[in-house]
């Protein structure tokens, strides 16, 4: 089973990297950019077909590992 | 106008980071994660309304900046 999840900063957080690539952007000559901001999204191929389980997994791993839930919301598709 | 850019490794390119997160993954105890692949994703505000101009931004930033082609593909969504 394939499941993505999506991490990303909550809202209000600053994302100094986000700054750094509109600067970088403007720069660069791409026009139009008002805000940009980066995260981190995993792949992640699971054992199984039980979704309710790999959902608790994923859970898991997001809140032990993959993200940093005091600046980041995470996001699981599967 | 709200844009997501997601930018992944191309299938076959090796991916250190994401055997690291595996490992530690089954370190923490979480079970049944065969293969984990680390990306990017970029949350970009975009000025006017025009998607067709949008996406021909995006992708002039894509290929400048935000995703090494040669290793990495990108997906845009508006």
């Amino acid at each position: 089973m394939k499941a993505r999840v999506i991490v990303t900063l909550k809202n209000g957080v600053l994302d100094p990297q986000g700054k750094a690539i509109e600067g970088a952007l403007a720069s660069l000559g791409v026009e139009g950019v008002g805000g940009v901001r980066q995260g981190k999204v995993f792949d992640i191929e699971l054992e199984g077909s039980d979704r309710a389980l790999a959902e608790t997994r994923l859970r898991a791993a997001c809140e032990k590992l993959l993200a940093n839930t005091v600046i980041e919301n995470f996001q699981i598709e599967i």
